[in-house]
């Protein structure tokens, strides 16, 4: 059971009966070519394993198991989520995986299966298969769990009303929940299949695992539902913090006219040029009409403030 | 039939042939290594045990039945419900139960059954099994009861559109009514599968009450549905009220400037420098136009206040 | 076949070998328990007999049938549905039924089962089963139509726009259909079970009765279903009028302010005290200047009222 | 093969082994009872035949063929469809059709059976009922292409946005899709039934027809089921419309603001009374001033234009 | 295997067993006749054929194969997609297309087997069905393609705010997506039943290249379906957006108000004509009232500009 990385030397690696060829990057076209040829590859599951845009499928036959898979990976920029097309072939002692980029997880595992006092050394072939699905699927977990806390964040940010959020953050937010969904709603159901299936020789403690890979891979699936839910809600309540913005930004409208409105009309009043207009020459007249002009101000906005129109 | 609280006197304590074992709190975990290890355990149920992220379900095999249940409980902080990991499994005679945290109903159960006399001491080890879901899908039943009257309050403070209700209060309790939903949901499968369930050996009277369970969870499940056609109506009508006084607001505007946009129009006009203004030379034109003004003004309110926009 | 409302005299009365004893109300609890003593009913049957908030169901065994079902009923005040709890229990050539309240399309058959020339005591006992359950799904069907033409008074309402229609209105005739659904859609799924249903000793003849039974279930449930949709569009329309309206008094301010305005501005210019103004020494300077500002206010008012703005 | 049209003459039109009897209208319901006691039919089937507001079905005995189907047809006033009722019964060579009002296309087919070199009259029974369900399904289809159109010519109108859509248009048109929906879908599951059924005696040529039908019947409620997306795109257009205009009215509010309130503000500034104002002395500042004034608005006026507020 | 398109020349150039005919055009129905009953084709078939209406379907017996898809295809108008009509008949060793226009992948395929190298010479005749409708396949992913990157353009824009999109843009783009969905989702489900069949002579390795013409059309389904959510999502942002702008204009107009008002009356009370104002006679009183204005409207000016109002 030995990770092993070109082809030339593949034959002088493989101990224990178990082989594990994990090649990262789909480039070197004709070498691959020539591995696909040696493993007895059918040109369509080829295809798929070259072809980074195939979906995300199980395909089992008395033979082989091939499954494609597709990890999310998150990306500088905001919004975006590339899918990282991972494909892994099982057929007798042997076990291919191949990625488009290189992946963390899988160089981990090839240095702990190194280590000869490893329990993954001591089990079967199908066991080291569940490992490296166990692998993919905790990493889609710990990547929807990630998302999950950038949404609640932008979610009490919201409601804080402090840090004003753009309709644009909940925009991409709203795409990368949706992006995540779409590449791990598969694995469910491929797990499912996997966890039932009996065509491949599994032994009755690893379909156990297998079970509980299913079990893993649905929870991904249900926390990223519940994620579109929420970022569906994080719409609504963004609607109505707008719409209560425009409610205040009226109200202080109206407020103002109110206020200002009447007082106008009264200077206009004595600014009228009647001849006869008695007040217009009392002494205390100009005082008076100022101080009344003033508490009417007053008295008014004192009532839009209680009114918590300004 | 006793139950037991520590592992040690595990032995000494059940008698009647049936041994249930309460665990709450699932941090001593070298004290439940021994104890899985002492009931042969399997390490993924294990896990699932300890795990307290692992999801609801049921595992059924020819010798024993697991259930993964989670309990909701309010906690202090409005909008946030917590979910209490609950896990029970039986084997042959053996029933053992682990919570996260005490659960009060469970400690009941203990009392009653230190009681000689109670009937549940007189039926099989499957009849307790049965006694303790009941116990967990009656406290859900009961918590989604408190969560609806909860519900209805607000939808009633808001149709007396007195009370201000806030935005964040209906956003708090539909993810509560959501989280609660999440929960129990799973519930109705379990108990469905449970009740029309042979691998366990289970009597077919005992079934009978299985299928009650199944009624009750059922039942659960349909009042949180329920509950959240209800939140979201409940947001319809927030958003309506919202509308309904931005038009009272622009109502209120409109008016006071078709009221005051005239009238200061007119006191402009004899404020004018013209020559030759008639009027301005008589007698009564000043109080005669005064009192024109104020007619206006009134008659204009009336107006207003019959259509209903003052 | 006699109707018997009570146990005392229950073995006298029933004659023709078929028993119908029809209980009204479910608070005399120890007379109850006798009943079901005598009638050997389960302890879980009785619960869910007395429990009016057990759900709707049926329960077959080889020897009994069991229905729970719930019978919508409008209480004066608007916006709410009872559900009034109605259990049926037949057994051999006994059937009994329980109802929370008295109903009167119960107390109907019985009196018609007095006269015994009624086609009615001519058929056995699945045929009376029938009787019962066809006239709970007629009161059903005709509660669902009264809803209905209430539905449509209100969206006749809202589109002349005359009356003015609450939004709480339309949120207590949606919580009414919401709630009617509730109570309704089981009886499809009940319907359905008896009519393809073995089990009980039915008449072929009968089955097809049963058949006609689910038929008349399914419309009701159809109905409902159609209301719920229109109660949804309701909302819509509501919400499209009160949008409608706000546009209407934001353009009534709008043309008062494009009248007004420019207005208030001109006579504002000729207030202004520059020492050399010409036009105010002309003696028909002022009559000339009013009637301009006058054709200006009619030409706008005119140009607003075909925008359709006044 | 002669379709009759009264019971009396029955016996003496039917030739060839073949019936075809044609009842339009349900009144006369001796004469009625009359023809269902002739030919046997069951009290439940007669029941559905006279009463129109029976379901949409399909009834298979090993005997007979049962179907009532709900034919829509546009009434005058818009927004009301109303549903025939169309029953088919065949029994051995009788074919029996009931209608609510007299069909068109019945009386059509009827004249072309009277023509004897018709391929009709060459074929079995069961061709004949497969031709009198594609005329109904025919209609239906016409029907859909119909509404189809009339939707198609509002969401010109609406974003020709010329024509003034009222709310009420697009209401009645959703309405009539909904009923046009809910009385074609039933035809959907009949047609599929009928296709692959064995119960009667269908040559396999026939099926084949049949199957044809199944495709009709399939595409006409495709058909209405887009017309139901249509027209709640419609609503979603009319909203942002309505916005989309409110936005228009409150731009040119706030243009009209922003232009005069500088403007009388200025006026107002050379109003005032101060006694040391140098430039209201100033020979030229008048006519200066006013060209100020004009050229402020003009400029004010060409920015609002240029941002598209005016 | 010899791509023959008249029907005269018919036997001759079919060679290697095998013939594939291809037709585009419907119009010529006379000789399309005697096409059909060259080859036996069932009327309804040859009905299928002819009309462009009919749906998309797969009807297989034990001897022939028909598939009926349609190809979206755009047309130079906004808004409008085409559905061409496509019609596929296998028989033994026959393969007949018909289309409603000349396909230029079709052509292209004729050109290549025109090749006698090529490697679809040397399989048999189900391989050449699978490679029509893999070419039929790939041209609408390809057209998926190409509507997603128009979506994703718009979608840019929108968020951008620099080019103000149409609402009608939306509603295009939107009617587009939903057409093409309705189109190709069929596809989804032919290849299903096509890659499950036994019935049609189907080679063991030409049923995998089946399998994967269903995964091809399964993601172009799923492509759609995504771009639905994406469009609707659209228009919620075109919605929010409209209310950003409204919100922006109400600041505006707000602003303006709260600066003018103030200053339109304090300008008012000095126009008024009381004996006794002091200031009015001061030297220094007007200059210090504009500073006073001029001040106080900037403050206000300022203020709201850090609000980000104005």
């Amino acid at each position: 059971r030995q990770p092993v990385s070109g082809v030339a030397d593949l034959r002088d690696k493989s101990c224990d009966g178990i082989t594990w060829l994990n090649w990262s990057g789909l480039g070197e076209t004709s070498k691959m070519a020539k591995l696909f040829e040696h493993y007895g590859i059918h040109p369509l599951t080829a295809e798929d394993i070259l072809n980074c845009e195939s979906r995300s499928k199980l395909e089992e036959s008395s033979e082989s198991l091939f499954v494609v898979m597709k990890i999310p990976v998150s990306m500088e920029e905001v919004g975006v989520i590339e899918a990282v097309h991972f494909c892994l072939f099982w057929q007798g002692n042997t076990v291919l995986t191949f990625s488009e980029i290189p992946l963390k997880f899988l160089t981990d595992l090839d240095r702990r299966l190194d280590d000869p006092k490893r329990k993954i050394r001591s089990h079967g072939v199908d066991y080291l298969v569940w490992a490296l699905l166990d692998l993919v699927t905790d990493h889609s977990l710990r990547f929807v769990e990630h998302l999950s806390d950038r949404v609640e964040e932008i979610e009490d940010q919201l409601i804080d009303d402090e840090v004003e959020i753009e309709m644009e953050t909940i925009h991409e937010i709203k795409n990368e929940v949706t992006q995540t969904y779409r590449l791990i709603r598969p694995c469910r159901e491929i797990t499912a299949q996997l966890s039932s299936s009996d065509s491949v020789a599994m032994g009755e403690n690893t379909a156990r695992y297998f079970r509980d890979l299913h079990d893993h891979a649905a929870e991904a699936v249900e926390q990223v539902d519940h994620l579109r839910d929420k970022t569906a809600s994080l719409r609504e309540l963004y609607f109505t913090l707008m719409s209560h913005r425009m409610n205040g930004v009226m109200k202080v409208l109206t407020s103002l006219s109110a206020i200002f409105l009447p007082l106008t009309f009264l200077a206009g009043i004595y600014g009228m040029n009647f001849a006869h207009m008695p007040e217009l020459g009392l002494r205390w007249a100009y005082p008076v009409f100022l101080v009344f002009l003033v508490s009417l101000a007053v008295v008014l906005a004192i009532y839009f403030k209680k009114k918590g129109w300004l």
